[in-house]
C-alpha cells in the first residue's frame, strides 16, 4: 500500500509538471534506443493535431488510477475484488448510457473506434444473415469520405457478397441528400456515415439522413439501420443517439481525452449484432474478454466531461478557428479551404490546400519550429500520397496532394495560430 | 445474470450479518451510484485468484504514466509527438521480441488474450483458405480443456467447415501424447493448446507436442502450425517460442501484471495470418487501430519483469503451494486434487474438489472472511454450474460440481494459506 501511494504521487507529480497539454514544452529528439529520459525544455509546443490524438484529461487519469493496483479484480469473479470491479464497470456503463440516452445494455465497450466500426458493420450484416437473409440481397450505403476503419470493413462485406454503394458528396464534402434519397431502395439495410469527417471536418446532418430513411422505410416497408461513426464528435457536438436518429454509434476514447485502446459501440434498444470475437459472456455476449475496467473508467469519465460542455467548448474554439481562417486568407492568399464553411464544419477543424507545396515537408518544418500539424488523418498517413478524402470530394489531384490539417483543442489560442502562421508563411516564402 | 445478482445479494447478506466482528474491516457495499470511496482497512485481504487477474506491477504503472498526458501522440503522426510515440512503440515491440526470441515483426499487439486467440486461429485458417485450401480439407486439433476463447473460436471454425478434433487427456488433465500422435493425419494444419490450463494448472509439454508434429510433417510432407495460449504462463514458465516449438503464442497483460485490455499475438518468422479487424496499416497490417502506447508500455514492462525471474518466482511459490497441499491433506482429508502433481503442474495452482460441498457458497464464505478464491476460471463462471475442465478430465460430475481454485501470487505466504485453511475447515465443520 505504501508503495502504491508512491506510484500515485509520481503520477500526481507528472500532472503538476505538465498540466494542460499545450503547456508542455519542446523536448529534443531522443537518440536512438534512448529511454526517453526527461530533457530540459525550452519552448512550449503548439499541438494542433487533436483529431489524431488527445491527451487524457486529468479526471480520466484520476478515474483510472484506482483500478490499476487496488481494485484490479476480474469483473467475472464472485469475491470482493471481482464484485467491486463488476459494480464499477456497470456504473461506468450506466454513465455512458445516460449521456447517450440509451439503455445500459446498449453500451458495448470495445478496444476503440476501429473495433467499434468493424463490429457495427459486420455485426449487423452477420446478424441479418443469420436471420436468413442472403448477403447478396442486402445493400449498405456509405460515402467515399469515410474513415479507413469503415471503408476497409465495407470491402470485407463486399467480398462476402453484400452490395455496397457510395453516395456522392458535394465538392465541400457535404452529403448529397437528394442523391442519398435516390440511392435508397428496398435492399438497403444499413447506412454508415461519419458524424464528423476526421480530415475535412464536415458534419453529417444525421437527423436529415434519418428522415430520408424513415420515408423510404415507409415506402418499401423495410427497416434501415443508421450507423454513425462519432469518434471525432464528443468534444464538439451532441452525441445522443435519439437526437441523431442513429441506431448504432461508434466512439473512441483516444479522440476525446479518455485514452487509447478503449471505446464503445452504442446501440438503440432492439438492434441486434453478431459478435466479432468469441469467448465468455462479457459485454452481453457481444464483446468477450476480461473487461479492462481501468480503461473504461477513464473513457466514461472523459466522455462525461466532453459532453457536459460541448457547446461552450465548440463556440470558444470556433472563434479561434475563424480567426485562423481570416488570417490565412490575408497571409496565404493561395490557400484554399477544403470542406464546408459555417455550421456544416466542426468547430476545431482547419483543412487547407496550398497548391504546389510539399505538404509533408511543410508539416516537418512546422514541427521543427514547435508546431504539431498533419497532412491528413493519422490512420491514412502510412500510405503517403494524396488525401483520398479531398480527391473524392473535389476530383482535384493537385489539391488532394497539398493538404494541411490543423485540428484545434480546447486550449488552443489565437497566439498559437499566429505562431503557426508565422512559421508557415516564412516557410512558403523560402520556397518561392 | 439473475443468478449472479443473487450471489451478490447473498455476499452482501453475509457481510451485514458478520460485519463488526470481522477479521478484516468491512468496506460496506457502496450504495448504487456511489463513487467507491476509499475506506480504512484493518486487515490485509488474502488474494488467491491470480489466474483471474493480477494487479499491475509498480514498474508497469510507471512505464504507462508518461504516455497518458505527455507523450500522448498518435504513432501515425509525423510530428514530434507522433514520432516519439512511434519510437516508444517500436522499442517496446523490440523488448517483447527479444524476450520471446522472435523478430520484431513477429509481435502483434492486441487488446488481450481473447483477441490473440481469436486472431491466431481464424487468422491462420483464413490465410490458408486464401491460399486456395478449402476449409473442409483442413483439420485443427485441440483438447476439451481449452479456454473458452479457444473453444468458442473453434466452434466458429467448425461452422465455416473446418474439421475440429479434440485429443483426449488423461484424468489428471495431461495431454495423451499417443492419442495426439494417432490423431494427426495429413489434413491437420494447426494444433492449438494452452501452455498452462487456467483452471487446473496442467502444463502442456509443448516441445514433446512439437516433436510429434515434426514426425508427422515428415511422414505426410505437410506443414503443421502449433499455437500456444500462454496467457497463464509468463510469471511461472519460460515463454520463448523456439524453446516451446510454438509457431504462434498468445499473451495477456492482465494475467502477468501488465494491465487488462492489452496483449499480444507473437509469431515465428514465416507464419502468415489474415487480420480480424480492418482499417489502417498499424501492426504490420495485422491489427489496425491507433496503437495504445501506454498500455503496450505497461505490458512490455511487466512481461520483462515476469520472464526475468520466472524460475526463482516459480520455485518460491511452489514451496507455498506444496505446503498448502500437505496441510489440506491433513485438515480436509475428503479433498481430492484436480490436475497433475509434480512438474506437470504450474507452480501457483491449487485446484481441489471437496465432494458434496456447494463450491460457490464456500467461495463466498471465504470472501466474507477476507480471502479471494474462485470455483473455476472467471471467463467460464458466468454460466454457473460445474467445471467443464474437470468434467472433461474425469467424467465425474460430482467432482466437477465441487471445485475450488486457489491461484497464488508471488507474495502469497504460508501464513495466508493457514488463514485460508482455518476459514475453510471451519466452514466445512459448520456444514456437517
Amino acid at each position: 500500500m505504501a508503495r502504491l501511494l508512491n506510484v500515485r504521487e509520481s503520477i500526481a507529480d507528472i500532472y503538476r509538471k505538465n498540466s494542460p497539454c499545450h503547456d508542455f514544452e519542446m523536448r529534443f529528439w531522443p537518440k536512438k534506443n534512448s529511454k526517453f529520459e526527461e530533457r530540459p525544455r525550452t519552448k512550449k509546443r503548439v499541438y494542433l493535431d487533436y483529431a489524431a490524438a488527445t491527451p487524457m484529461t486529468e479526471a480520466a487519469v484520476a478515474a483510472m488510477t484506482r483500478f490499476l493496483r487496488d481494485d484490479f479484480g476480474n469483473p467475472g469473479g464472485i469475491h470482493l475484488e471481482g464484485v467491486r470491479a463488476k459494480r464499477a464497470l456497470e456504473e461506468f456503463r450506466t454513465t455512458v448510457a445516460r449521456i447517450l440516452e440509451v439503455q445500459d445494455t446498449g453500451v458495448v465497450f470495445t478496444s476503440g473506434g476501429t473495433e467499434s466500426n468493424n463490429l457495427a458493420l459486420r455485426g449487423v450484416l452477420k446478424s441479418l444473415h443469420q436471420e436468413g437473409r442472403p448477403y447478396s440481397q442486402m445493400t449498405v450505403l456509405s460515402t467515399k469520405l469515410e474513415h479507413p476503419a469503415t471503408l476497409r470493413t465495407l470491402d470485407v462485406l463486399e467480398r462476402m457478397g453484400v452490395v455496397v454503394r457510395y453516395v456522392p458528396v458535394r465538392d465541400d464534402g457535404r452529403l448529397d441528400i437528394a442523391a442519398l434519397r435516390s440511392a435508397v431502395d428496398a435492399s438497403v439495410v444499413l447506412v454508415t456515415l461519419a458524424y464528423v469527417n476526421s480530415e475535412v471536418g464536415v458534419i453529417t446532418p444525421c437527423r436529415e439522413v434519418r428522415r430520408v430513411l424513415d420515408e423510404k422505410e415507409k415506402e418499401f416497408g423495410t427497416s434501415i439501420l443508421l450507423h454513425v461513426d462519432a469518434a471525432q464528435a464528443p468534444l464538439w457536438l451532441p452525441c445522443q443517439l435519439a437526437r441523431l436518429g442513429a441506431d448504432l454509434l461508434s466512439l473512441d476514447g483516444g479522440k476525446c481525452g479518455g485514452g487509447k485502446g478503449v471505446g464503445a459501440l452504442v446501440m438503440k434498444k432492439g438492434v441486434t449484432i453478431d459478435p466479432l470475437l468469441r469467448c465468455g459472456g462479457q459485454e452481453m455476449g457481444l464483446r468477450p474478454g476480461t473487461e479492462p475496467v481501468h480503461l473504461i473508467a477513464a473513457f466514461a469519465t472523459a466522455l462525461t466531461e466532453a459532453q457536459e460542455n460541448w457547446q461552450s467548448r465548440s463556440e470558444a474554439v470556433a472563434v479561434v478557428r475563424d480567426y485562423a481562417f481570416e488570417q490565412m486568407q490575408k497571409r496565404i492568399p493561395t490557400a484554399v479551404v477544403n470542406g464546408p464553411v459555417g455550421d456544416a464544419r466542426v468547430a476545431n477543424n482547419i483543412h487547407i490546400s496550398i497548391p504546389g507545396i510539399d505538404a509533408e515537408f511543410a508539416v516537418i518544418t512546422l514541427d521543427a519550429h514547435g508546431i504539431a500539424a498533419s497532412t491528413k488523418s493519422a490512420c491514412s498517413s502510412k500510405g503517403g500520397g494524396a488525401s483520398a478524402v479531398v480527391l473524392a470530394m473535389t476530383g482535384d489531384e493537385m489539391r488532394a496532394a497539398s493538404t494541411l490539417r490543423f485540428t484545434l483543442g480546447p486550449d488552443t489560442t489565437t497566439h498559437d495560430i499566429d505562431r503557426m502562421l508565422d512559421v508557415l508563411t516564412k516557410h512558403l516564402a523560402t520556397l518561392r
